[in-house]
């Protein structure tokens, strides 16, 4: 390239940091609302202020760039303010996922190794221990909403603790010049939940973070009102802030300059109440929240009127989607995952379209969805290799997106293992349709190579469960001589079926096949019945600890 | 930033380069269609196979990376061809405008001095001689729709014309592997219209593009349906292709997989025609076009159904707004300019807005609009201090915002005006309300200095308008040796009021004082009448040549 494209000398090379998804905001949306369940309620203009509040509070702190900033608190405005003030005085934000168990929490503070943490006071129990030990942990902001003491729950020489959130900021001043740096800086960390093994470190950089925003911007606002996104629209997360940073969308509503809604801990009529009271009209949560929400409205005979609800995390049933749309819900499919910041893939829905069926309505809602812009989305085969679109093309999804970690947190064979081949894997295994809608059938380690052939445990499950005796079903690959491996349909029983036999179970997987549904090789020759179902911290099938329990199961 | 955060040996850095734009249309949109005037009609499977074809083409001609290839030609599938064939390929690519004069666009060509052109044949003749002379230029590719030779034009000795472009098509592969390279890499250029002197090139990089194109999605998404875009419109543009881009749209609309239809050289009644049986819902352009088709709607009697329509390049005036509503068309303005690629404010819409009343809702509409998302725009005073808010702040709009050239092509002395103290000075006088509005109330170069304040000379303009008698105004500033300047009006008189009197104009400017409308020192002493006043290439009053021609005329 010639350089007679030079820039002139003071032209801004504009770096895409997090600040600059204030700039449209600070001056169009300066009237707008951010509501903290039904504790606080302020202006984007106070907004702007205490976040520049929160930014002098930590420079007081004296942190160097790159200084972790943990965060354990419940969805709240500070959330807010720290998903904003931390990052643009360049230091990490963590968001750490509370839920996990206690043993687990810790971990991913040692791993991360916070010189602050924002503590609510409910959750300084937790770490009320490890504090004293060989921490990392300097100082800790006081969150609370409750009036519970430091001294309660520390007691006297809680020396770390340098007072409470609302408190330092109403001290701080509330101007701050926030610089311009590097849009490759780290912005925020966070841990997977570490089904198997421990929890992994992911993280994001600024310049990932704003294109994740602007994409996620267009792709919601592309599709009709109806389902997507305009100004005009209040957001209130029902995913958790400390979980994929809520998917990204306190920084687009915050962006786009939407009011806002902030809960609290999640329960259900706090929830609908906010709901109903806010107008709340965009929101995301995984489907057991979803049931949550519908069964407290059901109680109290409210309606949704057309709240939009993006639904990721677990599978959305066609049941639960179509329960929803009764209950005045515009319930769809999100796909992503820690790794990916996560906006891969959204139902699609357009302007005009081709009138669906109710049917064809809903599974569409209920499937992965469609790409969304900027992202390569591919499915390859096992020797890493693009097999194309159609169902009969499954094999592992693998993706390019301007917003995927670029490895794990000092884990770097994890990491290696993560993009072999200069794409990300997702290890799900999937098929993309002609029509761009992606599938997915399996996880890749639970999927069970017959033969040479690939069978879907989900597939097998979902056939299974189908059986009017059956309470719970897990199908998993067992070793075998002949064909490498056999599905192993592991059966709950209800109670009052509990004479029936696994060949009463076994007809139902055969008709499948006479239909058209599932290979003959699917079909599971072994049926073994269970009290329960090992289960992860999370409530999900425990593959893993089913995969060693029944190793030896073959031919049972 | 501690190496802690690195990154996997094979994660991919995903550069903002405009082939990524195509990623999900690839997957998603494959039968969409793209549809050029009544001559040719295809899907984006074929779009994507053309522009490998195109590649290839190019690739044939040895080129280097960096090198300039130019395009002449009305708004053709060709144009959206070009826009990504030739910056995929590493290659510039040059918009020529061919509504400058022919003096101006050979400038424009020796000035950035490519070496291919893709001409087409109607503009053959523009460049007849031109092209044996001392030339950049080693290779034409020839676009014609009407049977014109390459022979007919040039005569028999034309060796630099490899091919027409369809044939050369046909016979390309249409797989073309487009490499990852440096986002920074510039991709287009295209000169300024250059109302004072020589026309100034400016030029975008990939990346800017590619924010640009997210940044539009992401805006025009945010608006409700009714105003915006969203999946399933229809795009068509009615401003040419090779001014800023066609607005970006051509990028956006690809990006998001919508139907689009091209209409060639723009003629009232192939314009109808088309957005009548395209079902177009989304275009933009200059009031005159808008005034254009609106004539030939009311001839034929016939809606427009909702068109969407943004307005840019002139002040879209109230009357035709309302003309404009009133046939069915959502009409509304856009800001921009050549510098800016271009995309800047945008009338705003919001779900659920309280009700406006028509007027409230035509001055919203014919306001500047709103800065998009990503746009940090503010108001400077004459020493480069930001001022704030509120119509009692005018000053110049200075602007960042990812997608700004950085200088003027081989005019270091102009582009380092232009980033004056690290914001790009628009030269535009204006105020931002406190709803995040702007409102351009002048030139720069046309604002009149006097006694320390600033008149607007558009502001004075539209009230001497109003009378009854004047046909044309403008007002300039000439020296004043006591004020430093002072307004004189330039008065075209309607045939039949020959006899009016300057102080019969000069009362309707003192009405207005004492209406609140105008400052009392807004009042010109002076006014000439004229039998015409100067105008520019494009029709805009030339106050260059006025100032000129009137510098003595003080106390006339």
């Amino acid at each position: 390239m010639s350089n007679i494209y030079s820039s002139a000398p003071s032209a801004y090379e504009y770096p895409l940091i997090i600040k600059q998804l204030l700039n449209r905001a600070k001056v169009v949306s300066q009237e707008q609302e951010i509501v903290y369940a039904d504790k606080k309620r302020f202006t984007y203009t106070d907004l702007f202020a205490r976040i520049n509040r929160l930014a002098n509070v930590l420079a007081d702190l004296n942190l160097a760039a790159g200084d972790v900033v943990a965060v354990m608190d419940w969805d709240s405005h500070r959330y807010l303010e720290s998903y904003f003030a931390v990052p643009m005085s360049q230091y990490i934000l963590q968001t750490v996922n509370i839920r996990l168990s206690p043993e687990k929490v810790l971990y991913t503070i040692n791993h991360a190794r916070p010189k602050v943490l924002m503590l609510n006071s409910e959750f300084a129990p937790m770490v009320k221990d490890y504090q004293f030990e060989n921490s990392s942990i300097e100082h800790i902001i006081w969150l609370d909403d409750d009036g519970v003491t430091v001294e309660g729950v520390f007691g006297e020489s809680q020396s770390r603790v340098v007072g409470e959130y609302e408190t330092l900021l109403e001290a701080a001043a509330d101007t701050f010049d926030f610089p311009d740096f590097d849009e490759n800086t780290i912005a925020t960390t966070f841990y997977t939940s570490g089904t198997t093994g421990d929890p992994k470190g992911v993280f994001f950089s600024h310049r990932q973070l704003v294109l994740h925003t602007m994409a996620e911007a267009a792709s919601l606002g592309m599709l009709p009102n109806k389902q997507g996104v305009s100004y005009g629209d209040v957001y209130m997360p029902m995913t958790p802030m400390f979980h994929v940073h809520a998917w990204g969308f306190p920084f687009t509503a915050t962006m786009t300059g939407l009011k806002q809604v902030y809960p609290g801990r999640y329960a259900p009529d706090s929830l609908l109440d906010l709901i109903i009271d806010e107008k709340v009209s965009i929101t995301h949560c995984v489907p057991t929240i979803l049931q949550m929400v519908l069964g407290e409205a059901q109680s109290r005979d409210a309606s949704f009127n057309g709240l939009k609800m993006i639904i990721g995390g677990s599978k959305l049933t066609e049941g639960l989607a179509k329960a929803a749309l009764a209950q005045g819900i515009e319930v769809y499919t999100g796909y992503g995952m820690s790794e990916t910041a996560p906006l891969i893939s959204l139902t699609d829905f357009s302007l005009n379209e081709p009138e669906l069926t109710e049917e064809e309505d809903i599974t569409r809602r209920c499937m992965t969805g469609r790409p969304v812009l900027m992202v390569d989305a591919q499915v390859w085969s096992e020797n890493n290799e693009p097999v194309g679109t159609g169902k009969e093309h499954t094999g592992e999804l693998v993706l390019r997106a301007p917003w995927l970690t670029q490895s794990y947190l000092k884990n770097d064979d994890a990491g290696k293992e993560l993009w072999e081949n200069g794409y990300m894997h997702t290890q799900d295994i999937a098929y993309i349709q002609k029509d761009g809608y992606i599938k997915i059938t399996d996880r890749l380690k639970d999927v069970i190579k017959s033969g040479g052939e690939w069978i879907s445990s989900l597939e097998i499950e979902t056939i299974l469960s189908l059986h009017p005796a059956v309470s719970d079903v897990s199908v998993i690959g067992v070793q075998d001589k002949k064909w490498g491996e056999r599905p192993l349909a592991l059966i709950v029983l209800k109670p009052d079926c509990q004479d029936t036999q696994a060949d009463d179970i076994k007809a139902i997987a055969e008709q499948a096949v006479t239909r058209g549904l599932i290979p003959k090789y699917g079909v599971p020759n072994d049926y073994k019945f269970v009290d329960d179902l090992p289960k992860t911290s999370v409530g999900k099938h425990d593959k893993k600890v089913m995969r060693e329990m029944y190793a030896d199961q073959t031919g049972v």
